[in-house]
């Protein structure tokens, strides 16, 4: 799995990806590059058996300012019909990246969190957040619609439908009390525990199963808008294929040894 | 915008619509005349540029006591499957009027908020209660099932599924306090403030950007059951349509000039 | 409805039934046995006009430690892929004929409440808890997926899909505080009161009225994954059907005559 990116910081050790955009002067937004080369990053991971976990951390106090209004908001108010598509529905692609990476990712929020943004964060798997983690789903403020990569389905899982549709409209901004409260943040930590925490998340998970984990995260998205009768077909499917993985028989062995077991991740 | 209804109360000011139900010596129960009245009134405000945002407000201390027993209840245990389809399906069009009609709504409860009105507070954007609120579902302690105007798919996705099927095979009523932690009502506030709060509210929302908030609403009920790829390419689509609104560009202008930007809704 | 069942108690009492897994030494486990002897049992409940709501009660301070290791997942681990799928659909035909038995079930959880214990709670339309209830989503644990009998699809609807997915992901123990805050339990009661207070909550639901408590269960899961405008039509017809039950003619009836209306059910 590649670590030579340009637009953002990335290195891996022992099976978590620790990524974090890289411009905390500025509070971290996000550039045409670097959507973009999240968007590939995310793509490849799919297909990595190195890296088994993902924090997607803060960088300098903040985790994201969202797309910046001198690099992004500026040109756009310039293209053409097919030249916006195509930048919306980069940032799609994106969310779409991360969802379907097969890896879960954990946001670790810190200060600033807003926009594209915020929207990262929402398509993690879970969230850890400081006390002073400021979420705004805040496109109404530069003339935009909350529905913007995948918000008005995804948000609403989250939070539940009134909540989001108040954060949606308004723009206004979610603290890390009321995020932890609607089930947004999965814990609060001191700024200073924020890194150790996500790390400490993110090794938990990789330590497998992981072609489990793979699964859930894949059933997670695939189930989205099944019935009940198909989800339940669909699991008894999934997971009759992780009872094959040695994983499986591994858990077994060592539950009769009476020892931790140790996961290989097939 | 039509103001000049006959069974409710309606009035428009600086592009908000408030209206209420108007037997307030009766807690402002609903009657065939006011469905239909309610359902035609939302269904023109899909085409009304005049309007922006909806208050849906309590009148002398109630929001609403649904159905009314005498007035509705008892004809309708006279009535053929032809006609109580014809019924059943003017309700479910007052629902359909209020998602679809491209403003957000904001409900004002104080009091009473019970059977069909219950619903139309679950059918708004967002809801302001005062402490006491009571919410009841309470179509059970009729004879009848909870799945009533849409309750058994909208109100699992504003509470979580758990707590829905209690308060719609129980008929109980939820307080504010309950309503308020799960998510039920945006906010609690003092009965005499409930006005002026929710008018703040939908002021907010009003000053734009208005064609973004109609994507907003639009998005929101298109979503609902979509898959996350569906979604995110709807999202794509929509978002790239707000692009192209001088509210953007506005926006950004405002944001360049560092002013507070003026959105005209186009 | 039959109560001569093998591998769980049973007994019907005013129209509710009590069932629970009856191995206490081992904390309830479920066997092969009793996971078909329950999904048969269930699906007779479909047709059964003599119980009105089920209980799923606790058994010796706990409600189930799951599919017991040495009884299930040792043979699991030497299955081929056939006999795998023939398993993980029997199991998921047990949630599948919990949620469409038509009748309401109560899950009264004390203790222990993980693996497939944790889904048949999960599957429950109301969860009663202790505070020393301990419910673990703990597939992973055993080197499997989440995606385990359908809580992918139906635990984020509950609890919200950060939670949902921190629970399926790590197999951690999720407290009855947290579960209370979440919407998993509709209520904490000490574990001396449980019995009663499920007991309760059933005998109010089985006071009626039943046919319109059938229907509002059918409706929840059938709108599932369906549009709002769907979801919508689908209500007003059931409800109509509602409309021509007697049960609605006897409380217009008890209503007009200032008294308490005696449904039947028909």
């Amino acid at each position: 799995m590649r670590t030579d990116v340009t637009h953002f910081k990335c290195e891996i050790t022992d099976g978590i990806a620790t990524i974090a955009l890289d411009r905390p002067d500025r509070k971290n937004p996000l550039t045409f590059d670097s959507y973009a080369e999240l968007r590939d990053w995310f793509r490849d991971l799919h297909y990595s058996d190195e890296v088994n976990a993902v924090v997607f951390a803060s960088n300098g106090g903040n985790f994201s300012s969202g797309g910046d209004v001198h690099d992004i908001i500026g040109p756009l108010t310039k293209m053409t019909m097919k030249e916006l598509l195509a930048f919306t529905r980069m940032t799609g692609d994106l969310v779409k990246a991360i969802v379907n990476c097969g890896k879960p990712v954990i946001a670790a929020i810190d200060g600033i969190c807003v926009g594209a943004g915020a929207i990262i964060a929402m398509a993690a798997d879970m969230r850890i957040a400081t006390p002073e983690a400021k979420t705004a789903f805040l496109f109404t403020r530069v003339g935009l619609a909350g529905c913007d990569m995948g918000a008005c389905a995804i948000l609403p899982r989250i939070i539940g439908q009134g909540r989001a549709a108040e954060l949606l409209y308004t723009g206004r901004s979610m603290s890390a009390e009321e995020g932890h409260a609607w089930g947004f943040h999965n814990k609060l930590v001191a700024a200073d525990d924020l890194e150790a925490e996500a790390q400490t998340m993110a090794a938990r998970i990789a330590a497998g199963p992981n072609f489990a984990h793979m699964m859930t995260k894949t059933m997670l998205v695939q189930e989205w808008s099944m019935s009940i009768e198909q989800a339940i077909e669909a699991e008894a499917q999934a997971q009759a294929i992780c009872m094959q993985t040695g994983d499986f028989e591994r858990a077994y062995n060592a539950f009769v040894a009476k020892e931790k077991p140790a996961f290989e991740g097939n």
